[in-house]
């Protein structure tokens, strides 16, 4: 009989072998070399991942023991001279979420190892340094996971758009902040850069269901409005930024953050790809088992 | 009929008032002016509150979203000029639970609004400088909530085990750390101190834990079992700081801390109690709201 089929054995049909997801960050990596157009990101997409809340919200729920290990893994190789470590830089819109990513996203990691820094306008002392000084003093340690809730990159968006500076010196700040980046890079600082891209009709929303809640008034500042008149200011400020500092070393994701949910499924499914990427190790204790073992006992 | 019961009328039997339950802070307050002997207390004790591991887990559990409510309040009263803020100290032996109640207790908070700071043996720099340096630096903002695993009090616990400075200094240590803490109360800044009591068998178990898991032996120094030799050292240490630093100002808390849960349990109620007290309001907005929204509408 088996000759029938030329001496093939007849096979079952295999279970079809998926095709393997993209990763998202292949997704929701900004094209370089490319001009970029806000206008033609839906900020209420879900480009990959969950397509609805409730399996958007499992799905983060689901991300949070294994970034917690990868988090612990990261700070104990640190512990054995491991000089890694990333660094979460938020940026968006007032109301895109910058704060309640940290607070939901991070909300995954043992708070002892992150390094939170969110950077106000700056202070008479760190006018009187280099726009980086207060950034470098900022930044996470071996083993951490720092956050900046704005960064560096407001010295090239308000700072653009409010002219806080004179062009000229605003147009190198691009070229520095990328070499800034390379040297982290080579200094073992896995830099993750969040756009989180809002809708214009969406933080107007936002900003009004602030002023419906008196609980959340304090949040509200009518400066807000003014700034949200120079919306298409800070779009193209940000398009630029977006455009001359996606590189090698640190790439811009672009996130969708019309839907909370989404974001941070989003951010926490990014910081997951880069910590498995890291693949840090839990280093071997230098010291004899059985003979510490046998010490303790007798105590 | 009603005349027959001299014109009162019959009333049917209240439900009976519980006794209110004795706040936890009076539970565990360190008695003041009276010698402490550790040896007296068992740390594996549940003086208060749930008694076994399933309800101790719930009610903690049950604790998170009033602790962050009110932590949400504390941060946006300081928006508006309300500079009170908390500071968890977390002062006992090694493994007695300093960064698991970081990891499980501080959980409960938007990392956002913690300062979270390990004191280690300190760096040339610091040691250059008085000892409460390094710790005036690392206090936390106005609505912030601060956590210091290990603190100043090291300068009385292994600086004076360890002889680390002439004991006539450490003698004066004391009070330097009283008016310290009594300045921090004219600031602000409601001081909670833990101290994680936990038994001498019980730090055996845990060191014995560390060495059977490969994971774990990062965490393990061999060097911890030398310390362990000077267990009644170190006991006697302690009994001197909690006896001489138990102020109306910043008293001490003694927490049973052999079972993690009760652990987690008692000092998340503690900063529940304290923050209670605090009782932080969100400020109201200093802005025209049906303006602002009319506004908003127009954009």
């Amino acid at each position: 009989m088996a000759k029938r089929d030329g001496g093939k054995k007849k096979r079952k049909a295999p279970w079809p072998v998926p095709a393997p997801e993209p990763a998202l960050r292949d997704v929701l990596r900004v094209p370089e070399g490319e001009r970029i157009d806000l206008t033609a990101y839906d900020a209420r997409a879900t480009p990959a991942g969950p397509a609805d809340k409730a399996t958007g919200l499992a799905a983060t729920a689901a991300l949070g023991p294994r970034l917690a290990e990868l988090q612990e893994r990261l700070y104990a190789a640190s512990t054995a001279g491991d000089r890694r470590r990333l660094l979460l830089v938020l940026q968006g819109m007032d109301t895109s979420g910058k704060g309640g990513t940290v607070k939901h996203v991070i909300g995954h990691f043992n708070p002892s190892g992150c390094r939170i820094r969110a950077f106000k306008a700056p202070t008479r002392e760190e006018q009187n340094h280099p726009f980086l000084w207060r950034i470098m003093r900022a930044l996470p340690q071996p083993g951490e996971i720092g956050i900046f809730d704005r960064s560096h990159y407001e010295d090239v968006l308000v700072a653009r758009v409010r002219e806080l500076a004179p062009r000229r010196l605003i147009s190198r700040r691009y070229g520095q902040i990328n070499r800034f980046e390379k040297s982290l890079a080579e200094d073992g600082v896995t830099v993750v850069k969040v756009f989180l891209h809002l809708s214009y009709e969406e933080q107007r929303d936002r900003l009004l269901k602030r002023l419906d809640n008196p609980d959340k008034h304090w949040k509200f500042d009518p400066g807000d409005i003014e700034e949200r008149a120079l919306w298409p200011e800070y779009r193209k400020a940000y398009e630029i930024a977006l455009e001359r500092c996606t590189t090698d070393e640190a790439p811009w994701y672009l996130v969708p953050a019309d839907r909370k949910w989404y974001r941070n499924w989003a951010i926490s499914k990014l910081l997951l790809e880069h910590l498995e990427a890291l693949d840090p190790k839990y280093p071997p204790g230098d010291f004899d088992v059985a003979e510490c073992r046998a010490r303790l006992l007798a105590t």
